[in-house]
């Protein structure tokens, strides 16, 4: 088992006084991403992800296929990643190696991206939206009381976060507000990366009928992210930005944020929502 | 005066119903980053930083500082930014011509990074961190009662965050616990650089009795910054990662987390607080 979380002995101050306490911190540690390819000399670095240690086959995946550089798990021919355990002069790395099938003329990005932010990516990504969002069939209604429901079954499925408050989440839902995949990261992109990964690899993506649920406030390369998944619907717990709102709508997304205690705004898309 | 939020028209759900409202919405907008110097044939690009309008000069001298492109603002001889109410084809530009005295060699990084981390740069900002812990000269005493305060200090200053909900915050602060400098944004590495851009600005760079605080979690790249700036402690809301931990007592800097409601967590440097 990957640990996700470390004990640290840390000194607390509340009313009571000052003490000495163990305290679970979640863990953040870099991996290199790799890719190897006949095309290629050499193995290319794609930079550092900055992740939460735990589901990197995930990660790995839904990071190349979220950026552009894989259309499904099909054009991977081999991921191999080092375990966070081995000692080492340099960070862990996950070497993925492509099908020699796949073409990667302006596939990879001609710079290295890093590993929280897709921003040097934006135009690109921004047409990848919009690509995603005309190329999708009827999209179905989403009932209210999914989205109300959404917060709880995200918080449920958060293991490490009820010992850290570190930890971003994101979770894959169903029309009922149901969700039947939830990963955990300290980076809130990875998070989202972590959950399309998996579900490329159970064959579920895209994912029209699918509800992308957030543990935080929803960002640009968010809703970039949830377009190339072809969900139906974002549900944040926090605030969208100017620029996700503008995406969502371009990639007819419905975007619902501050959905918490009993109360939730759209901010795209509220026609397919069933109140 | 550049907007920082706008007036979307959004859907609201909660006990009373459903309605249509205005809302405010913290705007974020793509700024590039150009490097002219005359060692380049013409103009680098840094790479796209995804960030709230406004404060932009105090962002990308702060950006350029803890990333280690800069040592001071002598260092940069012009400054341009474009003005995000002109109509153009290209996201805005700020163009940053630095002095034919400074030597670019190893200062750019090979590789454009993106707007939201600077995780491509772990290995460098790690010494940074080290480096700028070494320096500095004996660390100052920082009293209990100003950690406790530097949350209601850090909201007061926050004029975008009240109408939105939607932007981090950043403030340096004295031994008090009173904040002198704030700055927000959809970012919170953004918000950091910003406030350490105006410091620099104003000649109070580094800040060796300063304290940070942040409105949200600490992951490392904060602490990185933090350290480039010289700062005594870093104050945040939320939670730290591990690696934020490390590089704070790497770098010596006293960091505490969950500061709020009348209590606070030590993680490194508990030995300077006066409790």
């Amino acid at each position: 088992m990957t640990a996700r979380a470390r004990v640290d002995a840390i000194t607390r101050l509340d009313a009571d006084g000052t003490r000495t306490d163990p305290d679970l911190v979640a863990i953040e540690a870099p991996l290199e991403l790799l890719i190897l390819h006949p095309s290629l000399a050499e193995p290319r670095s794609l930079g550092l992800l900055m992740r939460t240690p735990g589901d990197d086959q995930d990660l790995v995946l839904g990071f190349l296929f979220t950026e552009g550089v894989i259309d499904n798990v099909g054009d991977v021919s081999r991921v191999a990643i080092d375990s966070d355990d081995d000692a080492r002069d340099r960070p862990a790395q996950a070497r993925v190696t492509l099908s020699p099938e796949l073409s990667l003329t302006s596939r990879l990005p001609d710079r290295a991206v890093s590993g929280t932010s897709a921003c040097g990516l934006c135009g690109r990504l921004a047409m990848r939206a919009l690509d995603a969002g005309h190329a999708r069939g009827p999209l179905p209604r989403i009932p209210a009381a999914a989205i109300h429901n959404l917060p709880t079954s995200l918080r449920a499925g958060q293991a490490v976060f009820a010992g850290t408050g570190g930890l971003h989440a994101a979770a894959l839902c169903d029309l009922l507000g149901n969700a039947w995949l939830v990963r955990e990261d300290v980076g809130r992109h990875n998070a989202v990366d972590k959950v399309v990964g998996a579900a490329m690899t159970a064959g579920r993506v895209p994912a029209p009928e699918a509800l992308l649920a957030v543990s935080g406030r929803v960002a640009y390369e968010i809703v970039q992210k949830a377009a190339a998944a072809g969900v139906a619907a974002i549900v944040a717990v926090g605030a969208p930005s100017s620029l996700a709102i503008d995406a969502a709508r371009a990639a007819n997304l419905t975007l619902a944020g501050f959905a918490r205690d009993g109360r939730f705004n759209v901010y795209a898309g509220a026609e397919r929502i069933a109140f």
